[in-house]
C-alpha cells in the first residue's frame, strides 16, 4: 500500500572544504536533511534537503501532518506543506544553507521538495521502474556534470595540514585544481565560482583555463558582485571564451540592463529566477537566456520538469544548479537530468568537494564514467540508505555545533573587515 | 511487463445532431479513432482521438513505430511521433475534425495524445491507481462539467422526424433546450454555442437565460466570427452577465485587440492559443485571460498540466474545451481535471448530444451526479473496452461513407449560399 505511515528527518553534517565565494568561505561542515518516507506497508523513499535549522522544523512542521496520505497525492502533499507555512515569517533566513545566495526562492516549494522526491522514489519502487521513467524516461544513459572548481585556501584555518586540494587563489593554483578535478572525474565541462577577487582576476583565470583546456565549455559564476558596467566589461572579456556567464548583476533588472548592453552573451541564473513567479518578469525583460534549474529549491523533480518546458517554449536554455550534497541528491539530479530532453548543459555539482567515505547512501549505486553519472536503473531512485553511514553523519551533524549555513560569520572569523556587500566591483 | 507489444487503432461513428456552428452544421454521424496500446503481458491502455482520415493515417503511421517502446517512455512515444511525421503536409487539413476550427495546433501534439493517455492508463493498471493519482491526485471526486447549448435544427434533412431535442433557433428555442439538458444532468454552468446568427440575436439568448436561469454562470462562444468593433459591443451588452466571452474575434492579434477595448470582459481562448508555441506572444500582449485546455491537442495529460502550471504563474484562467467524444475521453478529461488545482469553470462537453447507447466503453464506469461526472477510483483510466459496441460503432463507421468531417459541405447541401467567412459581423 502507499499510504505514508511516518516520516523520518533526519539532519546530518559533512566535511567541506575552505571554499571561497562572494559571501565568504566554506566552514568545515556542510548541512543537509535526509527524508524517510514510509508506507504502512513499510516502504521507503528518500529525500535529501538543505539542513538549516529553520527548515528543518518547517520541514518537520510539514511532516507531522502528512500521515495517512497516498504517496501519489502529491497534490495535498503541495498543499499541506503551504499551509503548514502559515505564519511562518519566510522573509527571514532562507534557511536553505545557501547563505543568503537565494533568498526569495518560495519556502513552501523547498519544503515540499523533499517529500516528492521521496514518494517518487516510492511509486517506482512500487511501480518496479526507475524515477527517470516516472518522469518520462531517460533521453540519455548518463547524465553529464561539470567540474566546479573554487577559489580556494589551503585548509581550514585550525587544521594542521593542507586538505588534498591545497590552496587556489590565482589563475595558476585556478588550473591545477581543474587538472585533479578533470584527472580524476573525466568533466568535459568546467564552471568556475568567481566574485571572490577583482573581475580582472578572475577573468584571467578564465582564460588560463581556456588555454590549458582549448574546447571545453566554461562558465564563471561571481554571484551578482559586479554592477551592469562591470558585468558588461567582463562579458566582452569572455566573449566566445565562456558559454554562460552566471548572476553577472543582481536581481532581474540588473541581468536584464546585462543582457541589453551585452546582447552576445548568454546570461545564466539560479540567483534572479528561483521561483515560478520570477519567470513572467524575467522572460517578459529577456532578463536572462539560460536557467539554472535546481530540484531542492523548485518544488521537487515534477515541477522542475515544469520549468524546463517552460524553458523550451520561450527558447530559454536549461542547466541544472547544485548545493554540496550528498547521494540522494545526485540521484534525483541524475534522474530528472537523463529525463529531460531540453537540457543544453552539463549540470553542476560539488560531489568531488565532498569526502568520497561520506555519504548515507550504500556505496556503487552511483557511478562517475567519463565526467558522467550513470542514471540508475533500479527501481526508485536506485539509492539505498546505509544506516551506519547515516548515523555517523547524524553524530557529526550533533558533534559538530553548526545549525545553520553561515559563511560569513566564518570568513570574518580570520577575515573581520570582510564585507559581503554587493554590488562589489 | 510494460512493453508495447501492439498498438490497434479503430475509427468509429456515432450519431450527431444538426448543431449549427459559425462553419455549418453537425453531419448525422461523429468520427472518432479508438486506440489500444497492448503490452507484452497483454495489458492494455486506451486512448481516443480525432477520426478524420488524415489524422487516423498519422496515427498509424507513428504506432507502427512504437512497438518495443516502455509505456513510461513517454520522451521517446514523443519523439517517435514528431519524426513519423516527416515530410507530413501538416499545413493541409488539421485532420482534427474540428471542422478548421483550429487550424495551427501542433500536429505532434494531436498525434501523441491518445498514446500518452492510453500509456498513462496501463501504468494506472500496472500500479493500481487511478490516472488522478498518477497525475497528482484528485483535488475534487467530482468534476462539474457545462451544459454545452446549441442553435440547432430540428432534425437532420433526411430524417422523418424530429430528434429528442428538436428545434432551437430562437432565445425561446435556447432555454427550452437548456432546461431539458439542466434536467437531466443538473449543470450549474451553461455554455451557448454561437456565430450562427447576428450578434444581437445571440446576445438576446443569453440574456434569456441569464433571466430564466438567474446566477448560473453563463458563456457565450462565437468562434471568432466577429469584429473587434462587434466583439467589444457584445462585451459590453454582456457584462456582469457571462464568466467569459470566448474567441469572439479571430487570432492572438484580434483577441488582443478585444481585450484593449474591453477590458473588463474575461476573454476565453480554444482558437487563438491552441499549442505551447501560441503562449509566448499571447501572454506579451495579454490577449487571453481564459485558456480552454484540451488534452486531444494541447499533447496529453501530462502537457495540459504543463499548461495548467503555466495559467498559474501567468495568472491566466484554465477551464476546457470539448469536441463530439466518447467515453473513453470523459474519462480521461475528468480525471485531468480532478487533479488540476486551478482549473476554475465547469468544463465543456458534448456527452448530452451523444445517443446514450452508443459509445465504445462498458456501461456504468462514468456516473452522472449534479452537473459533474464521479471521478473514477478503479485503476488506470477505469473505464474497460466493450468490444461489441467497439465493433457496432466501427461497422456505422464503415457504413456512413463519412471519412473527413466537414460541416461546412453539409450545411451547403441545404444551403448552398453559406458561406464560413469570418469575420462575418
Amino acid at each position: 500500500m502507499s499510504i505514508i505511515k511516518d516520516i523520518v528527518i533526519t539532519p546530518v553534517a559533512f566535511h567541506d572544504m575552505p571554499l571561497l565565494n562572494s559571501v565568504g568561505v566554506h566552514e568545515p561542515f556542510a548541512l543537509r536533511s535526509i527524508i524517510e518516507v514510509i508506507t504502512t506497508s513499510t516502504q521507503y523513499g528518500l529525500g535529501e534537503s538543505y539542513g538549516d535549522s529553520a527548515h528543518l522544523l518547517r520541514l518537520q512542521k510539514a511532516a507531522d501532518k502528512l500521515t495517512g496520505l497516498s504517496v501519489y497525492d502529491t497534490n495535498a502533499i503541495y498543499r499541506i506543506c503551504v499551509e503548514s507555512l502559515a505564519g511562518d515569517d519566510a522573509s527571514t533566513s532562507g534557511g536553505d544553507g545557501m547563505a543568503g545566495m537565494v533568498t526569495t526562492a518560495s519556502v513552501a516549494d523547498k519544503v515540499f521538495s523533499p517529500f516528492e522526491v521521496a514518494c517518487l522514489d516510492i511509486q517506482g519502487k512500487l511501480a518496479g521502474v526507475p524515477v527517470s521513467e516516472l518522469l518520462g524516461g531517460r533521453v540519455r544513459d548518463s547524465v553529464q556534470y561539470s567540474a566546479y572548481l573554487f577559489y580556494k585556501w589551503a585548509k581550514h584555518p585550525d587544521q594542521p595540514e593542507d586538505d588534498e586540494y591545497g590552496e587556489a587563489l590565482d589563475p595558476a593554483g585556478i588550473v591545477k585544481q581543474a587538472r585533479k578535478i578533470i584527472d580524476e572525474y573525466g568533466f568535459k565541462a568546467i564552471k568556475l565560482k568567481g566574485g571572490v577577487f577583482p573581475p580582472a582576476q578572475e577573468v584571467e583565470a578564465v582564460k588560463a583555463l581556456h588555454a590549458t583546456f582549448p574546447g571545453v565549455p566554461l562558465r564563471l559564476d561571481p554571484n551578482a558582485t559586479w554592477t551592469v558596467e562591470t558585468s558588461k566589461w567582463v562579458a566582452n572579456e569572455l566573449q566566445g571564451i565562456v558559454e554562460y556567464l552566471e548572476d553577472p548583476a543582481p536581481e532581474i533588472e540588473g541581468m536584464a540592463a546585462v543582457a541589453k548592453e551585452a546582447s552576445q552573451m548568454p546570461l545564466a541564473t539560479n540567483m534572479a529566477v528561483v521561483a515560478f513567479s520570477h519567470l513572467p518578469p524575467s522572460i517578459a525583460q529577456n532578463a536572462v537566456q539560460v536557467i539554472l534549474s535546481d530540484h531542492h529549491f523548485w518544488g521537487g523533480l515534477r515541477k522542475s520538469q515544469t520549468l524546463a518546458a517552460i524553458c523550451a517554449i520561450w527558447g530559454i536554455r536549461l542547466s541544472m544548479h547544485s548545493n554540496s550534497h550528498l547521494g540522494i541528491s545526485l540521484a534525483a539530479m541524475t534522474h530528472l537530468a537523463s529525463a529531460t530532453p531540453n537540457l543544453d548543459y552539463a549540470c553542476d555539482t560539488h560531489w568531488p568537494w565532498k569526502r568520497s567515505d561520506e555519504d548515507v547512501v550504500v556505496d556503487g549505486a552511483l557511478k562517475w564514467v567519463d565526467g558522467g553519472v550513470v542514471v540508475p536503473t533500479a527501481p526508485g531512485l536506485g539509492v539505498e540508505l546505509d544506516r551506519k553511514k547515516l548515523e555517523r553523519l547524524h553524530r557529526q551533524y550533533l558533534d559538530c555545533g553548526i545549525t545553520k549555513r553561515d559563511d560569513t560569520t566564518y570568513m570574518r572569523k580570520f577575515r573581520p573587515e570582510f564585507s559581503p556587500h554587493i554590488p562589489r566591483w
